[in-house]
């Protein structure tokens, strides 16, 4: 096949053009980061909530399945605030569901999150090769340490400004998150909707404004995708969707079946599952929830919160209360090997654009 | 320049698969349409909101600029639910404005629309051989007549079911209107939210599932974009942000102006100017009303009585007021002549894509 050379790829030194998206919560698992990586593009293994020693494990078993370069993904650390207030009611709204899965009531406490100078001192001690961040950066002292440790830091802007302040930062390159992505909006400046930009209309925008290299994410789902991105001046695409229902995906089973009801489904925005607006397909909870979108507490108090509900529903196999992520994409989703997607979609690329070498 | 060949040019007898997107509100001026379909693209005059007579005029001048296919685009006729007790409330929310603007208090009453019938037969009498339907189609009765006449008939979709409604209902040709778009949301069946979905999402799941040519609209603002949706599979584009701060626009000035502060504009998505979903550049009376989107009475009710305010809001030169339709892709406008804008993108396009001929 023909290689593609684009600024990921020469940066990267990966041969296609395309990142696997981190998402958390099990689906990037060692098997999945390999075969991307190994298949020429860069596998994304999800840290952002892993604990330190879980993030090594990972790491050790992937480099027992490829040689090939891959990034690891953490959330940049913010400040949490307690409102008590709205804890309450959160819990108060949350009762219910607790109650039709047969949980008790808690409250979570800190730490709602790994801590992220060890997260990060198992990266550098691994000595990963590419870095990639969501919600913004970490402190300059970090950014510097992973600048001096020759590593390829990535991170997302959902707006213009975002972009500019990430160049600034020095990141070596940047996703832009269209609205169509599934899962977290990665925005951490303005308002919410200032982020909400479909790809067609960021890429452009962005590409035309920074000059750090731009990855498509978000409605990217095939070949016609990474194309029209590369038309549009990206340097490739972030794809995360597209391989939810792979057989190495650590989705639920349950969440790949739904994903395979084709043009049936169909995805919403919501904060009730963490506190964070983020795009996943609508089920119960996102349905029933929708009138407190305001009243949530932010994240990652709410997540911590939902934490429970979530894994019993999955342990119960109950898919009305799990967080379903996914782009808006979802319904070309396949159930197909990642390595033979990936592969199928860089020749589809490569008729369709004029960015193979 | 080399020529386009898609299944859009050759239905259309065009020479660049670029549709013009009709803007109603005086912005499709016959200088706009005839600049470009005589650069190779389709002009269309936006009908929806003129007079019968109004539009025989625009037509007639029309042609004395150019003799090249041109399209009308009409709005489906619905039906008006008059609820009282939402258009009482919504002249409370309003009289603020029309206070502020020196207006007395009216209550518009039916006719709300130009009467379509008689849109309809101008139409046909004056041998327009391409018409476009925004918010679903026409009784079938009429999509035959025009079938009858042999006129290329073009509508609508926001997501697959109404794309296969379409298909099923006749038409030649469907404009694929992604989340980024401006102006009205064009959809017609299901909620609001179910046509929301960005272009890039969008238009690869209608090229699988319908056989009629689609067209890509909404974030599109160059050959970037148009090279992108020819990747993606469509036929075409059909852009309108992109045109609006032409010398040919009839777009107020200051709208234009407004247009033209680059990265520093922000579009919102609003019922608070007709009653139905629209996106436009984010003013005072949108940021205002955001607290009462579910109060308006519906399309074309609302429409009416915000139309002194917004006539006043033009005359008045308060773009604080004013419906300023734009899609996500506005901070890429320029006020360059259309039929220039038109032939370098197409060159860009065919730079980027291997769709030219």
């Amino acid at each position: 096949m023909s290689q593609f050379k684009t600024p990921l790829t020469e940066k990267l030194q990966i041969s296609l053009p395309i990142i696997q998206a981190p998402m958390a919560g099990g689906i990037t698992t060692p098997q999945l980061v390999a075969e991307i990586s190994n298949a020429g593009g860069l596998g994304s293994l999800a840290a952002g909530y892993m604990e330190p020693q879980q993030i090594r494990a990972a790491i050790v078993e992937i480099r027992t399945l490829t040689e090939r370069p891959f990034a690891v993904n953490l959330f940049a650390p913010e400040h949490v605030q307690e409102d008590y207030a709205r804890i309450q009611r959160a819990q108060e709204l949350l009762a219910p569901y607790r109650d039709e899965l047969g949980l008790p009531t808690e409250t979570p406490s800190e730490p709602y999150l790994p801590n992220f100078s060890e997260q990060l001192s198992v990266v550098l001690d691994e000595g990963v090769n590419c870095l990639s961040f969501t919600f913004g950066l970490p402190a300059s002292e970090d950014i510097e340490t992973i600048k001096e440790w020759g590593i390829t830091l990535i991170a997302t802007a959902t707006h213009l400004l975002e972009a500019i302040l990430l160049e600034e930062s020095g990141v070596d390159l940047i996703v832009a998150q269209g609205a169509e992505a599934g899962g977290h909006r990665a925005t951490f400046i303005g308002q919410p909707e200032q982020g909400l930009v479909g790809t067609l209309a960021l890429l452009p925008l962005l590409v035309n404004h920074v000059r750090v290299p731009i990855v498509a994410a978000g409605g990217v789902m095939d070949g016609r995708g990474l194309a029209a991105a590369l038309a549009l001046g990206a340097a490739g695409v972030q794809m995360g969707t597209a391989f939810l229902a792979c057989p190495e995906s650590g989705a639920h089973p349950l969440y790949k079946e739904k994903l395979s009801q084709g043009t049936e489904i169909t995805t919403s925005l919501s904060r009730c599952f963490s506190g964070r607006l983020a795009r996943g397909l609508t089920n119960r909870f996102i349905t029933e929830m929708q009138a407190h979108e305001a009243e949530w507490p932010g994240y990652p108090i709410q997540n911590a919160l939902t934490r429970a509900i979530r894994q019993a529903a999955a342990r119960q196999n109950r898919p009305e209360f799990m967080s379903l992520w996914a782009g808006q994409g979802c319904p070309l989703c396949t159930t197909r090997p990642a390595a033979e997607l990936v592969r199928e979609w860089a020749a589809q690329a490569l008729e369709r654009s004029n960015a193979g070498h």
